[in-house]
């Protein structure tokens, strides 16, 4: 490096040559008042692309075998030490200052929710296409399990719509495979959550997250249209199921049409009772009587779906004949007690399987296909979706929780349980009644459990239109139609990976809907990256020279630095003046950008224009010089322009040819 | 919109309510000296993300029926006017001003080229596994197209190395599917330039790019050492065509092997004439033999293909003897005269297909799979390579560039040709020889014709070995390995796309090689998207308050913010002081930053923590207040941090909690 006395921050580069300079790049002190210390520079963000920091403290090399013994040391402490463990073994943290009051919001919770899983385990068990009793096998162990590692105190592990429709896509109806379907993901789950994948969500924006919740509410609808007629139709996709639909609708069954249609009126008119209050909004000002009565509405509306399952079940019981049987649909015979502890089933003989075939380990996992990897990471969506709506602020570790619905489903595996997640609603209904601990699961699963026990013989007579109106009247929120008019406003272009996603996860398999979302999404990104802006101004310097100033206003990377030195030639032809290239913004890039400097400074070297660089990252020009063998000049503060057009005769060659 | 008299530049959100805002954002004013009037704000970049300026021109809103009309005038003025005509027809740019000094740099380097490109021909035939003369066919009606329609002067259409091997892996050495395959890529690329795809390369970096070309240099070498041996190995990838070298090793003939390598250093010597220079390195300083002399040696560096393959030839012509042959192998029989004029083959006859059954169109489009996308890409980015090289600064027009070769390759495979492009090779020398305008692709397809017509009976003693001589000293200096050190210098992880798709492209076919490549590099982009970096700081204002200064260093987008929030959350907590995000750099935001933040500002709330936005874009308030229903406030100087603060009533607890 030439050091200039004339110009301290003045940075010139002569090929190779150049080594450490010292630039006052520290934008917050000047602009910010009088700085009163830096809290850590919070370097936790992508190293790529990244101004380095000045006194960073970076550790002295080491030799190969100091750093295998260093690094073993490191890994022991690691897992070992206890912040690892809390961290990995989350009920340490909450169980040693579990308080009565604790216990009690738990106890509540636990049962609300109970309450409501069991209905919905029964009913979502259809969704999956499955007899209703693997509902509730998969609604108990995996609480028990999401007690010891769950890390968010919302999420109630059990049976959700929209694991349960993939389940079905994936494992066609076979409890076989929804079993197995359920081990693997929970296998896959796990590895996800060792290695730390669960930032792969984060690219699931929020338009295509709506977008494919609400088609995938619209296709659980539609399949549960059936049961509402008591007609039968199948089908993979939205469009399937409406034309088998319209093919059966002359079969209709009136006793079921009118059941399902009573029990959706009466839910979403229960739905509204805990928000109908009497007497003031206060709670402090109201009777005894007047809050015995508001408690009361709201044990209702949220216990409604067990209230009208207990209801129709009595009801189909007195209207059951030996005879004619019940006049609607009805669940059937469930068998009584626990699951038993087995394997998951590896391998399905020929009259297990659907189509008459013998099928092996190798044959199940491929007719999986991509199920294995889409209702790992929907699970997880889902599960993201209740910590982040009730965590007030504080960090969610997406890892941790992957650890744990993946170790849940494991176990479930081995109660015949199909794979589940944190349902959104129940998470809902969790967080209303006061939990405060993951411990409610306990308390939730302990019901199912007793249900499995003591009252599968009243199930026979469940009503199956009322299971459908339970989903109906759960999913029809979940269509988010209210999402659209703030991003018509907000950012119109994003409602092309919200509907895009929409209609293909209508038209299309869901796990092809969901990608397309997502590609539409980084297509973005990428024609982001690939086209900055350039804003160009005529300025002059306080000698009166003009010059061009051009400010780029991201990154310099690959795709776009052959676009950003077409219009910078551009603009500088144009004008014919010194040019600066102001490089505020520009916070990181690659050996392309370099390549591609380097022919730019060659370009106005071949003009002999004069070209500069305003503000440019030490970091960068590290970079930048690598690659360059033409001289490139950068200046710090505004007012060395002059000395630099002075230095380089720029001045004087103005008056010749004036 | 709230106005507040005491501070006019702090802007309160209150739900929907605000509309406009006057702040001063003109960043470039405040920095930048007197500024002397925008040259036009150059927002050719992407729409995306991007500050909104004021000031712009917007078109009155019109009726549909004279949006129709005005659309329509457009389209027909933009079709016909002379911009366009230009631009698409490039001859009219540089025919009306052609003069004779033009006229003899075109025919020099015309015939320069002329000679290199005929050896290249016969040469590069082999390579796509064809008879020697398809090299000659697809090398002089592209050509003339190209002088109608190519806007790169040096530019020389027919076959190149890369892209014949590319044609070898698609056609596996069919003629009726090579010729077939340069119609459909001629088409593909057509279309590609009509729609302005040409765009698509630019996701192909520097680093993917050398790792490929240099993996294809070693697979052609590597497919050469066949001849150079006198033997026969066949194979798709790098590893089977040396197990096959191997395995075949015994059967090496001697004289081949050595007039191979006499060539090799034969022609790599003559490689380095036209450096080698007597006198001095001023050219007026010498005397008139010495510049002969000099252009001599040029002269015979550059023809050094031409020059070798005519001497070989002879030496075939005089070693061959009716009884025994040749020594070494040779060309054979090449059919005279020009090819015929005649459609592509459609479909193969039993006989004339590998397999022995008869294929119709679809199976031989099936059959060339990803090659019809993967040879118009490649064939676009060597022709880019080649205009950027010699651009000097002026654009270049990747649409323009892919209509001419298209139309050029249609043209080709109605005489037969196979795919080619501009070969960077005959590029250097068609510049290095002082080409002046595409005009000189006339006289070196008018030498090919020559050729075809009157010399195909001399060519039946062209050695083979020779042929892969000259592929191997050409291909082998493409091999690029002098790329890694500054690479490794200036920015490691770009090592990473650059070597992966090296050794992919070795081991597996090449489109996949470079689809891993550029999957690597799209993998970088989106991190560097998902995860920003944010800086912190602990400042005191003028009055002595402290806060935090959290300063992100990119656009809030959907894959970051849920990151950003979390980090900004933990910083917020450990402090408990207000909390000001700079967003000097944040240039844009979409619907799901949106929500994010509106979470953020509700965790902040809950805390009775104030957070302040400190010059945040009005474009990106925008979009904020659309989803936010929680007031934010942005401010744009520091002074008015203090007043806000007093606003907040911060100064007044301060002290009672103190």
């Amino acid at each position: 490096m030439k050091s200039n006395p004339a110009s301290d921050h003045v940075y010139f580069n002569d090929g190779f040559k150049c080594s450490t300079i010292s630039i006052n790049t520290n934008i917050a002190e000047q602009n910010g008042g009088s700085g009163s210390g830096s809290v850590g520079g919070g370097s936790q963000g992508s190293k790529e692309f990244i101004l380095t920091e000045d006194g960073k403290k970076v550790k002295p090399p080491l030799s190969t075998i100091e750093c295998t013994r260093s690094w073993l040391q490191d890994a022991g402490k690691r897992t070992f030490n206890r912040k690892t463990l809390h961290k990995r073994l989350p009920i340490l943290r909450w169980l040693p200052h579990y308080s009565s009051e604790d216990a009690i919001g738990d106890l509540v919770a636990g049962i609300t929710v109970g309450l409501t899983v069991i209905p919905q385990a029964l009913a979502y068990a259809g969704i999956a296409g499955l007899p209703v009793a693997y509902g509730l096998y998969g609604s108990f162990l995996g609480g028990f399990v999401y007690v010891m590692l769950g890390s968010c105190k919302d999420v109630p592990i059990g049976p959700s719509a929209i694991v349960a429709l993939l389940t079905y896509q994936a494992a066609q109806g076979s409890w076989q495979k929804s079993v197995l379907l359920c081990l693997l993901c929970g296998i896959v789950e796990l590895l996800m959550g060792v290695f730390g994948l669960g930032f792969l969500i984060d690219f699931v924006s929020g338009p295509v997250s709506s977008g494919f919740t609400s088609a995938v509410s619209l296709i659980i609808l539609t399949s549960q249209i059936q049961s509402i007629l008591g007609i039968s139709a199948k089908g993979n996709t939205f469009v399937e199921i409406w034309r088998q639909v319209f093919q059966n609708i002359g079969n209709t069954r009136a006793s079921d049409t009118i059941l399902g249609i009573t029990c959706i009126v009466v839910l979403l008119m229960m739905r509204m009772l805990p928000s109908c209050k009497i007497g003031s909004d206060q709670q402090e000002l109201n009777s005894r009587f007047q809050r015995i009565v508001n408690k009361l509405l709201w044990i209702i509306g949220t216990a409604r779906n067990a209230i009208l399952v207990i209801v129709c079940c009595f009801m189909g019981y007195l209207l059951h004949s030996e005879e004619h049987g019940t006049p609607f649909a009805v669940v059937g015979a469930i068998p009584a007690g626990l699951p038993s502890i087995q394997l998951p089933p590896i391998s399905l003989s020929s009259n297990e399987s659907s189509n008459g075939e013998a099928q092996s380990f190798i044959d199940m996992v491929r007719s999986m296909g991509s199920g294995l990897i889409v209702v790992p990471l929907i699970s997880l969506m889902e599960n993201i979706a209740i910590c982040k709506a009730f965590a007030n602020g504080k960090s969610v570790d997406a890892s941790q929780e992957l650890i744990a619905i993946g170790t849940a489903n494991i176990f479930n595996s081995f109660v015949q349980g199909f794979p589940g997640t944190g349902a959104l609603s129940r998470g809902a209904v969790n967080n209303a009644s006061g939990v405060r601990t993951p411990l409610s699961n306990i308390y939730s699963g302990a019901l199912v459990m007793v249900a499995l026990v003591f009252l599968t013989p009243y199930f026979y007579f469940i009503p199956r239109p009322t299971l459908a109106a339970i989903i109906i009247s759960a999913v029809v929120f979940m269509v988010e139609v209210k999402v659209v008019k703030p991003m018509w406003r907000a950012k119109k272009s994003d409602l092309v990976p919200g509907i895009g996603t929409f209609f293909a996860c209508l038209v299309l398999p869901l796990e092809w809907g969901i990608l397309i979302g997502v590609g539409l999404n980084v297509i973005f990104i990428l024609y982001h990256a690939a086209r900055p802006k350039l804003s160009t101004e005529l300025l002059s310097t306080q000698s009166g020279n003009e010059y061009l100033m051009i400010t780029p206003d991201r990154c310099l990377i690959f795709p776009s630095v052959d676009y950003v030195r077409n219009l910078v030639n551009k603009h500088s032809m144009r004008q014919n003046v010194p040019v600066v290239i102001d490089a505020s913004h520009v916070y990181g890039a690659d050996f392309t950008a370099a390549t591609v400097i380097e022919s730019l400074l060659s370009d106005f070297n071949k003009r002999e224009q004069l070209l500069f660089f305003y503000n440019l990252k030490p970091s960068i020009c590290a970079i930048f010089e690598q690659v360059s063998a033409t001289q490139f000049v950068v200046y710090y503060e505004e007012h060395q322009l002059d000395e630099l057009l002075k230095k380089h005769h720029y001045e004087q060659k103005r008056l010749e040819t004036a």
